[in-house]
């Protein structure tokens, strides 16, 4: 069992003790920093997960190596290029990111963990990155505004930086424990065992097994429940450090493993609901909440069709209840819903119920819908398999911001 | 093998011996006609697929028992309305429209084809319906006017008609077979194993078992291969009537099963492609070829992830020539592709190779996209497994219809 003692949007990976960063301009993407470095003070276990996507960047190979080690201690991300797809030379590239950024830090370049987001296909000017690495390395800090200014140097289309940090205590350990976290992630969100880039620090003594096992499971119930465009990308990472600076240790029991997982799956879902948020486009976060099915995996696949649903998502642009739109969704999930069990609700209000409408005020639901946060709730009527999915609605913008992105 | 006599996109189900057809406004849809009957003037044999999604209309579980009995006489459909998720209340109103159709045509109710389309869980007005039906009967006709007729009473978001009759001959029976069909589909389109609203004919002399096999044959190829946002509707249904006023007869063998199968294939890909060109807010037909794949079923699949992408089909509306998203889709199909071996070409250019992007301009492409038909080609460097799928790019207008469509 976990007790928070603080949470704090404000603050990010430098908040646990232990933990440097730096960010600044290297000239990748249109404006703004694009080169961020992150180093632990000590040599850190590390734990990762990746994108299952089987096209995926230089970046993922490398970081997940590193991962396999068990061992970091820096990470170096860069925006507007994914180095995905550029061949043999993109892999140089990756591990020259390493090398110059172990360098500018101070640690061996294969315990440097790469990160990089942005356009596929384009080889990355290596003249602007090692200078970029450079001076990222000069601007380290442990501050809020350190905090910020890396989580604002992986943002592509992303309009709202997303970072957070936890203090807690457990049950299963003395002492208190901090972890932090950033990402990035707006579109070609559909996390699969992984997601786009997300940074994680901590100041406990954890081994790596204990530390890959507590994020594995929070992964599975936060970033891996959110879709944006159910476009898995080929450079998503989460990877988390553990420093050990606070001088406590998590027991490697499975207690200690579960309030680990507890306290990650906290921070990670304040992320994965500020990616949905921060859909491209997106102009309310939506919830997909499905109880009453046969197994987990059953709620999973209806609330992951339902919120990966163009004409759900497009209806709740326009604040319109449509609810048959969600019903039609949940029957073409694959799983074996009943249309006479299953009940809808929007906002709370229950709009299908033993296979028909409810006679609710449309104008009502309308108004809900307006809400920066829409629930959906779908009950299908067999059993105890519950599950939460994240997105967003679906508006002009996407269709402006993906038409536009490239050329 | 087959011959083809004519081929004419004017004509429709009436272009067969055997049919008439007519419409009428029943104040259904906003404007326009919203009710079709199309009868055969001898006791016909059947055959239909049906939507997969476990969610239903009424009309579906209609005419699914219809077609089990292997003969029908007429079809009955209306748009503005699906009559889907509206209960037992629903399934009443469909045998009333059975019912009403049988008695205006003459014509026993359990050997009428119902197929609705529109909004989802709004009851049927059936004093309207009532007297649509009667009026559409008075104006049963043999025509190029009457197949267009029904082919507009049956659209929706639908912005073009589309229908098409075939004449031809086979090398496994003597004399000349003739198909007509028309169809309906905008949104909600993702087929499986059945689709939208499709109703065909011909005068053939054909046995259930051979008409259900070719007429599952054909589909399987091409309204199954159409995607245009993934939610396979609660009414897709497609629907053969064969009435032998020709008097020729299409042999019980393998292959006369497979030339009947070939020409309809045929029709049936025209309307296909032609709802993939008419998919809501679409600007351009896209064809995604898959070849090079293990088998038929992963060049399907990967074709089909190609397709649905939002990051694709925006890129497609703006004319990008953004490989990266095809490779991406590709990677994340759930089938083995090796990047090394894939490659990708735009409009017939070869924009990706050898695991890197080809030094292509990216101005010829883009103008290259501009065209109203756009080619999409990835070969996988495996085996030989080839699939074709259908779409249309992604634009602001999707948005706005769907956003707009119900309240």
């Amino acid at each position: 069992m976990i007790e928070v003692v603080w949470e704090d949007t404000q603050r990010g990976v430098t908040a646990p003790s232990g933990f440097r960063a730096g960010a600044a301009r290297a000239g990748l993407k249109q404006t703004g920093n694009d080169i961020a470095v992150i180093v632990s003070d000590r040599p850190a276990t590390v734990a990762g997960v990746f994108t299952t996507n089987r096209v995926h960047a230089s970046s993922v190979a490398w970081s997940r190596r590193v991962v396999e080690s068990g061992s970091a201690r820096a990470v170096v991300a860069n925006a507007g290029n994914a180095n995905a797809c550029n061949g043999s030379r993109g892999d140089e590239d990756t591990a020259q990111m390493a090398a110059l950024a172990g360098s500018a830090l101070g640690v061996p370049a294969e315990q440097v963990l790469v990160g990089s987001t942005g356009v596929i296909g384009r080889v990355l000017p290596m003249d602007l990155v090692e200078a970029g690495i450079t001076k990222a390395a000069v601007e380290l800090a442990s501050s809020a505004e350190a905090d910020a200014a890396v989580c604002g140097a992986v943002m592509t289309t992303d309009t709202r930086q997303k970072h957070i940090a936890l203090r807690f205590r457990s049950s299963e350990w003395p002492g208190e424990v901090t972890i932090g976290g950033i990402c990035k992630g707006s579109g070609m969100i559909a996390p699969n065992m992984a997601t786009m880039l997300c940074f994680l620090t901590t100041d406990a003594v954890v081994a790596p097994d204990v530390l890959q096992e507590a994020l594995a499971s929070a992964v599975r119930v936060t970033f891996n429940r959110v879709t944006v465009d159910m476009d898995t990308s080929t450079n998503d990472m989460c990877v988390l450090l553990a420093g050990g600076a606070s001088g406590v240790a998590v027991p490697d029991t499975l207690a200690g493993q579960s309030d680990l997982a507890e306290a990650l799956s906290r921070v990670c879902r304040y992320l994965a609901r500020e990616i949905a948020r921060d859909g491209e486009g997106a102009t309310k976060l939506v919830e997909v909440r499905v109880t009453g099915a046969s197994s987990e995996s059953d709620a999973d696949q209806v609330a992951r069709t339902i919120a990966e649903s163009p004409l759900v998502k497009t209806a709740l642009y326009g604040c319109d209840p449509n609810w048959g739109r969600i019903a039609a969704a949940a029957g073409r999930s694959g799983v074996a819903v009943d249309p006479e069990k299953m009940s809808i609700s929007l906002g709370g209000m229950c709009v299908y119920r033993n296979g028909c409408g409810t006679s609710f005020d449309e104008q009502v639901a309308h108004d809900a819908l307006k809400a920066g946060e829409v629930q959906v709730d779908v009950d299908l009527g067999h059993g105890d398999g519950v599950a939460t999915v994240w997105t967003c609605d679906f508006s002009y913008d996407y269709v402006r911001i993906n038409a536009e992105y490239h050329t």
